[in-house]
């Protein structure tokens, strides 16, 4: 085992493959920040780990303590806590079951003892998460026997001291032990030595509506207005398939029916202030320009009839980038990169996992990698203009930290999209629980509160050609027939109220991602991170803690207008009317209103609200009421830059502690100019 | 290519691994019968078979014509024509999606031009079915676009002229072809390779009826007499876990305090004519008798903190063996082997890929074979005693025709559930939609219906203490709250209707079967084996063949009481009026009332229908109604043995030819002795 960085160390067990993630990376470490970090030593000794080697691939254990906890192997979202779970980590779309299959499936985990593992591997690893137990295990007087239901029969019990690792084809591995001061700090150093947190653009933040899939020019122009006429707060439309000449396979090229001028178009968005993001696939159609030169630097199997770059490969990246510059150039803020994962369980649309790559990769690897290799092709093109992107992705795999894409998943059930929300902070990863086709009023308020409470605001309307606050119901949308005028009413403001909620949080947001680009610290995340020990926080799965002091707990759409709240040890205060709150209990049976969003903040804190804009252009002023909570001394970070450059690179940002303390909120001088895009419009003592 | 057999051909390539399922086969195949078959060569040449090898494993493909369409791969759930598809042949309980996972995968399929590929691996093997395009092949100007349904974009379309295996870690593989003179000759061959298909006892083919999971020796008394009060025919009274003093994992030993006397229990069944059928799984708890000695023939991984034996090992299946020979010679008629399949989808209890077995198999191929061992090691014992059994099993594979063991599932929806009975049939399978819980009166009805209609009438009460038709509410059935007493006896009429049509189809069944071991037809089938060209019949799976004469076209629970027929070319009769019917036609919205199952019978067919009995034993004989379907000249073979032993191996059986022929019906002269079990109570010409 070698000590790589504060509190990293790589064990090397056999021989390993050559094309791995770490191997692969076209990331670097935030090397700087680890220079801060308390020093800190590995929890385990190279004896822990065992190897086993075989034809088939190669098998590590290591032991799992009783009391220990397991989280994270990405975007699971089907299940929280992992004991006692076999999870395979194998990148697919639409996960049914709680295999370990997801569009981002990362071979990383942590534990409430305070570490990270992660297995060097693109194969379909698989985690046996003390859910099997060796033969010469000292066996256990235990209490299974005949159950009632099949539910209970199957229930899955943590049987065993060891965490099994079964790694296909590799004749050896890597693993990288993550020890941190508790799980948090673990996670941070992996989100470092992934090179960081992402840090998106101002806009990023606001709300992305994706518009009808079979509007044309006029009809996404028709849509940006009706989005303003209602007063509804938008930054960004996104434009699904139908752009494209040919799409599933792409020609990234426009479809000169439907968009004959998109020069006009997208000068008409931004004169509104709208961003513009295109849906693509990797799949490369025998239309695209650049098919030929792609050619060679493809896989030998197509997917809808398109070549598959190998992306690992300079000219594959320079080909599909070259191209794509020119949409960068045109004004295009990001890309939607669709289908990316693969398809086990929805129609085997994807390459075969025995596809052979130029670089060496086969399809197995590819899938586990294309999601990383496609955001970094697309990331770069837009380092390279300076330009800061907030893009989408449907697939991605470990070491994404510093990636500003964001996940999202045809799947669609509610307490599986939350969940996701905060499994995917384990691992360095960002998640939309988008909003779609919804059957009620009552579902559509719920989701726009919860999509509001994530990494990025996607009301995604591809199938409908209205907005959703106008009429809900699929069919008569795609007539046009709208809500009657009253119902319809109501039903906007419900909506705004959250999206302007979520604009409010902009600055704190903004802060917070500026500590996780340098930190490491997600912004959005479970309760067991910060309270590893504690219980009840270990399972709590409907709660989420953003940023530093908020902690929200939403209903989800159609169950109700009551929950339970756990709020862990120490005082809390309601984020609205700033009642004080004891912690380490259950509220029980809570009634949240229809268009309110149960807040908790963290006793001491300090909370930057903003009044709420309709969109963030460059010269966006945030007027900010600066509510305290709690009388003690307290403070606040509030970061800012230019918004949408990586001059924050050189230094060109800014930021202001806010200093609460007898009874005073000073500006701490260790500013380094005053502030540009805040506004202090008041300060209100929340809590006391 | 080597022609080992008439139609079947072995190809070599690569170097294969050393345990696969056909050098672990402990059948042989039926030899004799392939004299008497058309002689037929390949339809392949070497040269269509490309096969490329890497660390991974090795890739094979051979071409697919436009015109062919393929089906097969087992116990497949979720589809039935495989074109465009990709399946993986990996065993698993409660397959959530059509991924190919399956309790009975088997890696052999066939096509409707006339043959049968067997891989010959335990390997969780990929068949991309023409799902994958390579990249040399020639492009074509197709129909993909964006759509407006995330269904529609997902939809299988075959882009690809190959099929394409993925083989994971052998380095070679052996491909068995199975030619024909069609279809349905090339899945005979299969079967007649495979051992034949098997034959049950007569008492099988009645109903068997599991008990409430919680029941002691007096509660199971208590529902055997249940049944006979209410003249339900039953024949097995299964019991559930609930026997063994210790289950998951089993102690394979009575529970005495709820089975004080089990001897007294089977003599009372005995004396009502109940067969007994007992529960257990392949996992020995510490607590059975021969934990010890089976040890150090066990894998290195327990599930359930039992050992998992290796049967391909002969001191495992001996000590496995004389333990249960006990309970054989108690009078126990048959098992059922559950949890033998694996668990990716259901809480991952199963043992790890990674287990090495003492044989050399690893987890993976165990996985894959552990279903057959388990059956060959139990069938094994009533050989022995000269006793057939008609078991359950819910794990199987390749070269299964010979195994008296009925597959089921934990899963329920109803089409999926006749989907398989369709699709057991390419493989060598035999399937019972057992019926659990229903919602409403009518489910109950429409799924016994159904599960009349395959290989074993199993309903499967694990759950409720009361016959489901005194009360088909889960709650009150527990609470012992029957159903008002017009309703209950209505329901009970209903469901003993379909049940005493089963019965006066067991000597058609019984015969059918015989077929089924001599030359290899299944018994249940779908219609495209018997019409493989005919683009409806390619399509049809709600339509079931039964024999050689019968087809049904039953309604599912829940689907209201219309539905649409498609009867294939030629005369067809309705087997209740005998009204002819031209085939080659749809039968639009046809009303099917709630006690109906429409059948329809092929031109020219003699039907044997039986008098249902309640039960049968060895003295049993069955009164019998001759039903003539057609003018012209027909025949039919009525089989019958002792019904119970393997003596008709040594040539003690009886076929009496029933031969209609200008309007007289005669007893084939070729009959060995005259009919035994058989009295023609009448002939009645049913359709003309």
């Amino acid at each position: 085992m070698i000590n790589i960085l504060n509190g990293i160390y790589k064990l090397t067990l056999g021989e390993p493959e050559v094309l791995t993630p770490i191997k692969l990376r076209r990331t670097s470490e935030n090397l700087e920040a680890f220079n801060h970090l308390i020093k800190i030593s590995s929890p385990f000794t190279d004896e822990d780990f065992k190897i086993s080697v075989s034809q088939r691939g190669c098998t590590v254990t290591l032991p799992i303590y009783e009391e220990e906890r397991i989280y994270g192997f990405g975007l699971q979202l089907k299940s929280f806590m992992q004991n006692g779970k076999k999870k395979i980590i194998r990148t697919n779309a639409d996960p049914s079951s709680d295999s370990g299959d997801s569009h981002a499936p990362v071979p990383f985990y942590v534990s409430t003892l305070g570490y990270g593992i992660l297995v060097d591997t693109a194969r379909y690893v698989s985690f046996y998460c003390g859910s099997s137990a060796a033969k010469e295990q000292k066996s256990r007087e235990s209490e299974l026997g005949p159950k009632g239901t099949t539910e209970a029969l199957y229930k899955t019990v943590q049987s065993s001291s060891s965490m099994v690792i079964d790694i296909p084809v590799a004749q050896g591995i890597d693993i990288y032990i993550f020890a941190g001061t508790d799980m948090k700090d673990a996670i941070c150093r992996y989100n470092l030595f992934s090179g960081g947190g992402c840090l998106p653009p101002l806009k990023g933040l606001g709300v992305l509506y994706r518009g009808y899939v079979d509007a044309d020019q006029n009809g996404i122009l028709d849509i940006s207005k009706a989005l303003r006429d209602d007063h509804i707060p938008c930054d960004i439309i996104g434009l699904e398939p139908g752009w494209h000449s040919k799409a599933y396979s792409c020609s990234y090229l426009w479809n000169d029916k439907k968009f004959p001028v998109p020069e006009d178009m997208v000068k008409a968005l931004k004169d509104s202030n709208f961003d513009i993001n295109l849906w693509e696939q990797a799949f490369v159609n025998p239309s695209a320009p650049f098919y030929d030169e792609i050619k060679d630097h493809s896989g030998d199997y197509l997917v809808w009839e398109g070549l598959v770059p190998d992306f690992s490969i300079l000219q594959a990246r320079e080909a599909f980038g070259k191209h794509h510059e020119k949409l960068v150039d045109l004004g295009i803020a990001g890309f939607k990169l669709d289908e990316c994962d693969s398809s086990d369980y929805t129609g085997g649309w994807s390459f075969p996992n025995c596809t052979q790559f130029p670089s060496g990769l086969d399809g197995e690897q590819m899938h586990n990698q294309i999601g990383i290799f496609f955001q970094d092709t697309q990331y770069e093109l837009y380092k390279k203009k300076n330009k800061r992107t907030y893009s989408q992705v449907r697939a991605s795999h470990a070491l994404a930290s510093s990636y500003p894409f964001v996940l999202y998943s045809d799947l669609y059930n509610h307490r599986d999209f939350f969940r996701a929300l905060l499994n995917a902070g384990f691992s360095g990863l960002l998640w939309t629980p988008e909003v779609r086709q919804t059957d009620s009023a009552i579902e559509l308020i719920r989701r726009i509160q919860i999509v509001c409470l994530s990494a990025q605001v996607c009301i995604n309307s591809w199938m409908i050609p209205n907005l959703p606050w106008r009429q809900f119901h699929y069919e008569e949308n795609l007539r046009g027939e709208l809500l009657p005028e009253s119902e319809r009413i109501a039903l906007t403001l419900a909506c705004k109220k959250a999206l302007e909620f979520r604009m409010s949080l902009i600055p704190y947001l903004y802060s917070a991602f500026w500590k996780y680009k340098t930190t490491g610290t997600p912004v959005f995340r479970a309760l067991v991170m910060d309270y590893p020990n504690d219980i009840y926080a270990q399972e709590v799965e409907d709660q989420v803690w953003i940023g530093d002091s908020l902690m929200a707990a939403p209903i989800f759409a159609d169950e109700g207008n009551k929950r339970n709240i756990y709020l862990p040890e120490g005082v809390w205060f309601d984020f609205e009317t700033g009642a004080r709150l004891i912690g380490d209990q259950w509220l029980n049976e809570v009634e949240v209103p229809i268009d309110h969003i149960p807040i908790f903040v963290k006793g001491n804190s300090i909370i930057p609200i903003a009044n709420p804009v309709e969109w963030i252009n460059e010269n966006t002023q945030f007027n900010l009421t600066i509510n305290i909570y709690g009388s003690d001394i307290s403070s606040f970070a509030l970061y800012e830059d230019d918004g949408y450059s990586f001059n924050f690179e050189k230094g060109m940002y800014n930021i202001t502690e806010l200093q609460y303390n007898h009874n005073r909120l000073n500006l701490d001088e260790g500013f380094i100019s005053p502030m540009k895009k805040y506004i202090i419009d008041q300060i209100i003592l929340k809590g006391e």
